[in-house]
C-alpha cells in the first residue's frame, strides 16, 4: 500500500499540493479561527469536493443555524446541498436545542459516546467517509474543568476515529482577540492537524484572508501561511503563499 | 427569486454598496463598539431609513434611557420619532426596571422565550420588519456561566429569527480597553454579521470614526474599514475606506 | 425651545466651545481618570462656575476628605466655599463613615433609592441645578457581581435624573495602570457623556494635563483631546488641542 | 495665617522646592515603589530632617526588620537613631509578630481604631509631628475583599489624620513588575499625595534612581520626575529633573 | 569513571555535540513546545537512535493516539517500530482510557507510585535504558492545586529516577500562545534539562523549526538556539545555530 | 567595630567588589531567576568559597535532587562536597519527601518554627556561618493565601536571622515568562538583598548569563547588571558590566 493512498485529498484547489497529498484517512483535523474567517466555507468545501471530485459521501453537523438558514446561505454560493442530500451523498444534522439540553445533563463520557453512536449510525447508512462538526462548542458539555473537558474531547475524537472511521474536520471558534488557537486549549493536541484561518491587513490597509498550516502530525509538511480567497460556487481557494502583509505573531500563535 | 431580494438594504448612504446590497432578511446582526462610538445612531439609522426609504415598520428596544431622554436626544438630530410612532411605523419599547428585575428571576431559557413572545406581539400588530435591541446587556440574565449565557443568547437570537421573522440589529457594549468584540464573548458567533465601530486617531492627532465590516455570513463581502461620520438629521454616513489613520490591530480584533 | 437652551454651560473657559454649548440639562456625566489628574478640580469648577456665572446653586457630595480638609484645600485655590454655603448657593454633603456602613447593609436598590431621596431633599431646599458626586466609589454597595453593580449604578443615575432633575457630574477613580475608563466597567454606558483626564509626557519629558472628550450622547461633538491647566482661583482651564505629546493609546482607551 | 505655614517642609534637599514648600500639615502621603527603590531611606530622611532641621519629633513604625537590624542598618548611613530616641525626639515602634497576629483576628474597623489609638498615645507623649509607617502591608488586615480593604485603609488614614494630627508618610510595596502604584489599588486615592520611586536605565545601561511626584492634592505642583541619589549620612537627595533615561510609561503609571 | 561515560548520547545528529556528549544517565529531561513543533519526533528519535546506535532498549508511553495510529504514523517516516518490538528492543505502552480514569480516582501520590511501578516492571523485563512519556498531561492527576501538582510530578520524576533508573524524556504541551515552558509551571524545575521546540519566521516569511537548549543542570552547556529539520527515516536533525529569523523573546521564555 | 567587618565576602570573583565588600552578616538574601539561570551554582559558590577562602562552615538545604544526584552533579564541576562533609565544614540537608508531607499538615507558623529549630541544631554542631536554601518552594506550606504566605516566609526568615544567626541565601524559582522576581510575590520584601539571574541574547543571537544586583538594603550599592560565566571547578564568576545585549525591561523587573 503506497503512502499516497493513505491520504484523503481535500479537493480544495492548491491545498492538497501544500499538504503533500491531503489529510490522513480516518484522522481528525481542527480548523480554528475568529468569527468571519471562513471556517464554515472551508469545511463545506472539504465535504462538497469530496462528493463531486471523489464520490465520498459526507455528514455535516451544525447547531448555529437552522436548516433553512444553512440551505439559503449555501445556495447563495451556488451550492445545491439539497440535491446532494436527495442523491444520498450528504446528510445534514442539526440537532434541536432541547435535545442538546437533555443530552447535556448526562456525564461527559456518556455524552461523547452518545454523539459518537448517533454519527456512526448516519455514517453507516450513508457510507460516509467525511465528517464536519462546525463548530464543536455547542456539543461540548457544560463541564468547566479543563482536564475533564480534555477527557471529553479526547473521548469524542477517539470515539469518532475508532467507531465511525471517517476523516473529520472540526471547527473551533476562537474568542476574538484571544491569543489561542482553540476555545478550550486542548483541541489542538488531540487533532492530527491544525489549520488557523484569519484576516491580515496589507500595508495599504486592505485585508487578505489566510490559512496557516500549523500542524500536520506524521506528515513532512513545512508550516506555511497561504493566502486564500472565497469564491462563489467554489468556496475556499488557495492562492499561494501570503505576501506583503503584516500578521502579528500572536495571530499565528507561534 | 433573485439573490437581490433576499437582502434588506440598510438605507445608510454608502453602506449597502459595501455590503453588496444589504443584510440577509430575517437574520441577526451585531454592532459592537466601546462607549461613544455611534452604535445607537447606526442602529436608529437602520430603523428610520427602513421606514422612510422602504416603508418597513420597525421596533426599537432599549433600557439605558427613559422615553423622554431618548425622544429629546433624537430630536436634536432632527428626527421626529414620535410622529413615526403615531403613524404606526415605529414602536419604542423601554421596559420598566422592575419588570426586568422580575423577569430575571426566571431561568434563562424562559426569559429568552418571554422576550421573544413580547417582541413578536408588537411586531405582529405593527407588521414590523426591522428590530433593534440597543444594547443587549440589560436583557441578559444574571447568569455568569459563559456556556449558559451562550445558550441564552442563542435561544434569544434563534427565537427572534424563527418566531418574529424580522431583520435584527443588536448592539453590544465592549468594556473600554478590552480586546474583544462582544461583552460575553459569544454574541459574534451567533450573529450572521458583525460590525465593529470605533475611533481612530490620525497622525495629526485628530479622531475619525470608523465602521469595520468584520463578518458577513454567506455574503462575499471583503472585510473593510469604512470611515463614517455622524450628521444631524441623517445619522451615520459612510464616507468610504478609512485612510491615513493608525488603528491598533487589537481595536479591529484581527 | 431652541436647542441651545437645552444645554448647561460648564463655565469652564474653553470647554463649552468644544462641547458646542455645554452639557445636556438633567443628564449625568462621568469624569474618569487616575489619581492626581484633576477630577476634583474639574468638578468643583463646574459647580463654582455655575454659581458665579449662571446663578445655579449646586451640591457637592464627597467622602474622601473631612469637611475641614476640603475647605482648607479649596481655600488654597482661592475659592471661598463657606461663603457660598452661607449665601445658600452651595451645599457640601460629607456623610459620616458609620452612616455609610449602615446604609451598605441594605440591598443595592434600596441604597440607591435612599441616596437619591437624600440628595433630592437637599436639592429641593437649595433649588440646586448642579450636582457633583466625587467620587462614586464610596457610595457603591459592597456587591461584587458586575451585573448587580450595573443595576445599582443604573438605579442611582436614573433616580437622580428622574427625581432630582439636576445636571450631574460623577467622578470615578481608575486604578492606576488599568486600561479602563471606569472602576466598575459599566459607568460609562450609563453616562450621557464621558470625560477622561490624564497626564501626558512631552518628548522633552515634561508632563501636560489633558481632558479627553470621549463620548457626548446626542451631541455632534467630535472626540477631542484638550490640554488643560490647573490655575489657582480659577480651577481647570482648557488651553486648546493637546500637541507634541505622546499619549499611549490605551490611556485614551481607543 | 499664610498658606506657607500650612506646609511641612520635608527637609530633603531639592524636594521642598519642587513641592512649593512641602507637604500639607496633618495629611497623609504615599511613597510607592518596588523593592530596593529607596522608600525606607526617603521616609527616614523625612523623619530625621524633621528632628534636626525643624525640631519636630517623629515616630517610625515598622515590622520588616528587628530593632537591632534597623539600628545597625541606619548606623551604616551615619545616622544615630538611638541618640535621637534617648533625647526624646524619636520613637521606633516595631510590634512583635504575635501581637500583630492577635490584632488581626479582630474585624478590620476595630484593628484600624486600635492602631490609631496606639500611635496616638505615643505621639502625645512625644509631641510627635511626623509619622512614618514603613510599609503598611503587615498592618493590613487579612481581609481580601478590595472594598472592605478600602474601608479599612480609609479608617486608618482618616483616624490618623483626625486623632493623631501628625503629617504622615506611608510606604507601600509594589510587587515587582506589577503596573500599579499601590499594593491594594486603593491607597493612592486616600493619600493627599503620591510619590513613586523607581529605577531607570540610561541608554548606556547604567541605572538612575528617580522620584516621581505623581499627585499633590490641593497643591499646584506640576507632575515631575526627579533624579535622586542615596548618600551616606544624608539619605535621599534630589538632583533635579531626570534626564537621558528611558522609563517605560507603565513604570510611571501614566 | 570518566565524566564522559556518565552521559547518554541522544544519537540525534548534531545534538550530542551541542550537549557536550549527551544527557546525564538516569535523569529526566523535558521537551516543551506548542502543538506541531516536533516533540514526538524528537523523543522518538531519542528512543530509536538508542536502539540502533547504542543497543539500548526503550519504552514509549503515550495516550494521545491508538496503537495503530501511532504505528501507521511512524511507518510514514520509514521507521518500523513493530519490528523493534518483536526483537525485544522496544515497548509501546498506550494505556486504555478507562484504566486511566480508574487510576485517577486515587490520591496523587498513589497514582504516581502506581505509574512508577508499572513502568519499572516493563523496564525490568526489557532491560530498558531509555523512557519517553509523550505527553505527560494525560497521566497527570485531576488535582488543580499547583502545589499538590508539583508534589505529584516530583513524586513521579523522582520515583522514575530511583525505581526505574532509565534516562527519561518527558514532553509537555504548552497551550498555544501561553508564555510559559510547561503546562503546570513546575515541570521545568524538576527536570535535569529543558529543551524548547518551536517555529520561527524568517524575514522572508518562511518558517524554520528550532530547538532551544534552555537548561542543562550540572553541564557546562551554553544556552543555544539550534535550527532543526524533520527528515523522513531520520527524524529530527540539528542543522546548526539558528540564523536570520525573528523569534519573539517570549517564545524562548528568556 | 568597622563597617567592613559587618560584611561577609561571598568569595565569588568580582562580586564582592561590586557589593562594596559583601553581604551583611546575619541577614538573608534572595537569588531569583528562571530555570537554568545558575541559581544553584551561585549559592554553592557562596558556600564553598566560604569554606575554602574564609574557613566558614556552611549548610546546604535542598529537596529537588537526591543526595547522590547532587553529589554526582557537583563532582562534574570539580567540587568534592563529600570531603568537605567529612572534614566537618559542610552539611547537606535533603529532607525525605514523606517528612516534608507530614510537616506540611501543621499550621504555617509551626512549620516555620520547626524548620528553624532543625537548621539551628545543625548550625550549632557545625558552627555554621553560612546557609543556603535552594529552592525555598518545597519548604513552603500549601497555604495559598498570599498574606498568610507572607507571614510564613516572614516567620521563616526572621526565625533564621534570630535563632540561627547565619548569613543566608535563599533561591526562588520564577515560573518562566512571569514578570515577577519571586514565586510568591513577597520574598523580595523580606530579603536584605535581591539578586536576579537570567539569560540575555546578544544582537548576534548568542546568549550571555547575567546577575542583576536588584536591591541591597542599607548598602550604598548602585543597581548593576553584571555578566557572569559558569566555570568548572570555580562556579560562578563575575566578568564585569554586561554589554552589547538586549535585555527586555521586564526581565530585570524595573
Amino acid at each position: 500500500m503506497s503512502l499516497y493512498y493513505d491520504l484523503v485529498p481535500t479537493g480544495i484547489p492548491g491545498l492538497d499540493e501544500a499538504l503533500g497529498g491531503g489529510l490522513i484517512r480516518g484522522r481528525t483535523y481542527l480548523i480554528s479561527g475568529e468569527t468571519g474567517t471562513g471556517k464554515t466555507l472551508l469545511s463545506l468545501s472539504f465535504l462538497i469536493n469530496g462528493i463531486y471530485k471523489y464520490g465520498e459521501p459526507g455528514i455535516y453537523v451544525s447547531v448555529d443555524e437552522t436548516y433553512d438558514q444553512l440551505m439559503n446561505g449555501v445556495r447563495r454560493f451556488g451550492w445545491d446541498l439539497e440535491a446532494l442530500r436527495e442523491q444520498g451523498y450528504l446528510e445534514v444534522l442539526i440537532p434541536e436545542m432541547d435535545i442538546i439540553e437533555k443530552i447535556r445533563e448526562k456525564d461527559p463520557i456518556t455524552i461523547a459516546r452518545s454523539l459518537v453512536y448517533t454519527i456512526a449510525d448516519y455514517a453507516k447508512s450513508l457510507e460516509a467517509q467525511r465528517l464536519v462538526i462546525d463548530p464543536i462548542a455547542p456539543l461540548v458539555t457544560l463541564e468547566k474543568d479543563v482536564q475533564v473537558l480534555r477527557e471529553y474531547i479526547r473521548a469524542l475524537v477517539m470515539g469518532i476515529e475508532r467507531e465511525v472511521g471517517v476523516t473529520t474536520i472540526i471547527t473551533t471558534e476562537i474568542p476574538t482577540g484571544a491569543r489561542v488557537i482553540s476555545r478550550y486549549g486542548v483541541e489542538e493536541f488531540l487533532a492530527a492537524g491544525v489549520f488557523v484561518m484569519g484576516l491580515a491587513q496589507t500595508t495599504e490597509g486592505d485585508f487578505k484572508r489566510y490559512l496557516f498550516i500549523r500542524k500536520m502530525r506524521w506528515q513532512a509538511v513545512q508550516p506555511t501561511i497561504l493566502e486564500v480567497e472565497i469564491q462563489p460556487k467554489v468556496g475556499v481557494v488557495v492562492k499561494g503563499p501570503l505576501k506583503d502583509v503584516h500578521i502579528p505573531f500572536y495571530a499565528l500563535m507561534i
